[in-house]
């Protein structure tokens, strides 16, 4: 039997930046690349929030590396001094740091020659053989390291980049969801949900408490690659829901 | 010299839910915690966020718990299936996972007899030994066991416990911090900002980018315990600023 250990599970993400830790700045990437890998069938396992500090990347990135197929780091690709992903990267992986061509010819010609400051130039400097991720948003490309892609901070740039990687990243079966939001609290199904988890038990079934517009409800999650499933278990939830007279919301 | 690794950091927060890696629900709380962890002079170091999943809870946890002073988990408390953090955490620590006797008062009188389900029971299940966190909005207490705090996942609740363990945490000084807005892009600050945090070396610059209204800008933020040093390296910066004749935001 293979170990656990020796599978490489899908994906991790890291944030890295002082700002989301002090919370200072609302992270808002990880629900969006998450959705996008689940999109493309890939699961995000872990995610991690670091500092921006040299030892904290590298013995992050170098745990996460051998334990996941994709890494995705954000932030700190930036031209200020508190920008060190890519050197830190650089060493997690012992390779050269330095100006890679074709990250330096891309921000040359975005840039006048009078604006092509050193922190610009800097946004050029990449571990040695990285492979770039080409930024239509504002020109600094982020890059690959093996099965370590490194993206921008900032969500909107973020997202103007992700689809250039898109080809890069193989899933597995794409992860569908069915979500049923009913008028009751989580207790009142708890049990029912349970002996429903027991019988499906290859499905993921996550049940949420809500408080908006002033109501309470709970959103029950129904979470597989298999279709057929997420309807059959989706079938029993609502008939025992019928049986306890559970409001469904959005359902007749 | 003792090695770092003898030093016990800060904070970490483990954040547990499957919605959260999935991208169905936005965290909310590491914002919050850090915030008001910030407040009480502790600093939020690390933070994870992983699966419902009890190798996963006590793995990290035992991770942690030896390399942060404190550990604040959240999510996966409540009454139902997949609500697994009490009884990881009790094998965790190789405790007992039964009812607590005031957890189970609190509760009982909390419900009326009918409404006392199997599922709200469980909420009273808790490590042996822990002690309570009290919860004013919705009864099920938090617990803590040594130095792991295990809050619940829904914000509005785990706002409403916080103020019950705030003498529980022994802080250093209260982390200070002072933000200056500018109209410019960050490489034309990168350099004269990185020759200031040379000369502040004990103190936090960050530059981070916005985009909001349509206008860009950068916040440059500087964080540190010390108000007299905060204050000098903000009117140096200030100084490099009116140099440079960038224009700072809400700043004549």
């Amino acid at each position: 039997m293979k170990k656990e250990s020796n599978i490489k599970k899908d994906a991790a993400i890291v944030v890295i930046g002082n700002e989301i830790l002090s919370g200072r700045t609302q992270d808002l990437n990880v629900s969006f690349l998450s959705k996008w890998l689940n999109d493309l069938g890939v699961r995000v396992i872990e995610v991690r929030i670091i500092e921006d500090k040299e030892t904290s990347i590298i013995s992050t990135v170098n745990e996460l590396k051998n334990k996941f197929k994709y890494i995705f780091t954000t932030g700190g690709i930036g031209p200020t001094h508190d920008d060190i992903t890519s050197k830190s990267i650089a060493k997690a992986f012992k390779l050269k740091y330095d100006f890679h061509k074709e990250a330096f010819k891309i921000l040359e010609e975005y840039y006048t020659p009078a604006k092509f400051s050193e922190g610009r130039k800097k946004m050029a400097k990449i571990p040695e053989g990285a492979s770039l991720i080409y930024n239509p948003s504002s020109g600094a490309p982020g890059f690959i390291v093996e099965n370590v892609y490194c993206l921008p901070g900032v969500p909107s740039i973020l997202k103007s980049m992700v689809s250039g990687i898109k080809n890069k990243i193989i899933g597995g079966k794409k992860i569908l969801s069915k979500t049923i939001n009913i008028q009751s609290v989580e207790s009142e199904i708890a049990k029912s949900l349970e002996n429903i988890q027991s019988k499906f038990k290859s499905i993921e079934i996550g049940s949420y408490p809500f408080f908006r517009l002033g109501k309470i409800g709970v959103s029950i999650v129904i979470r597989s690659t298999d279709k057929k499933k997420i309807d059959d278990c989706y079938e029993e939830i609502v008939s025992f829901l019928k049986m306890k007279k559970i409001n469904m919301i959005g359902k007749k």
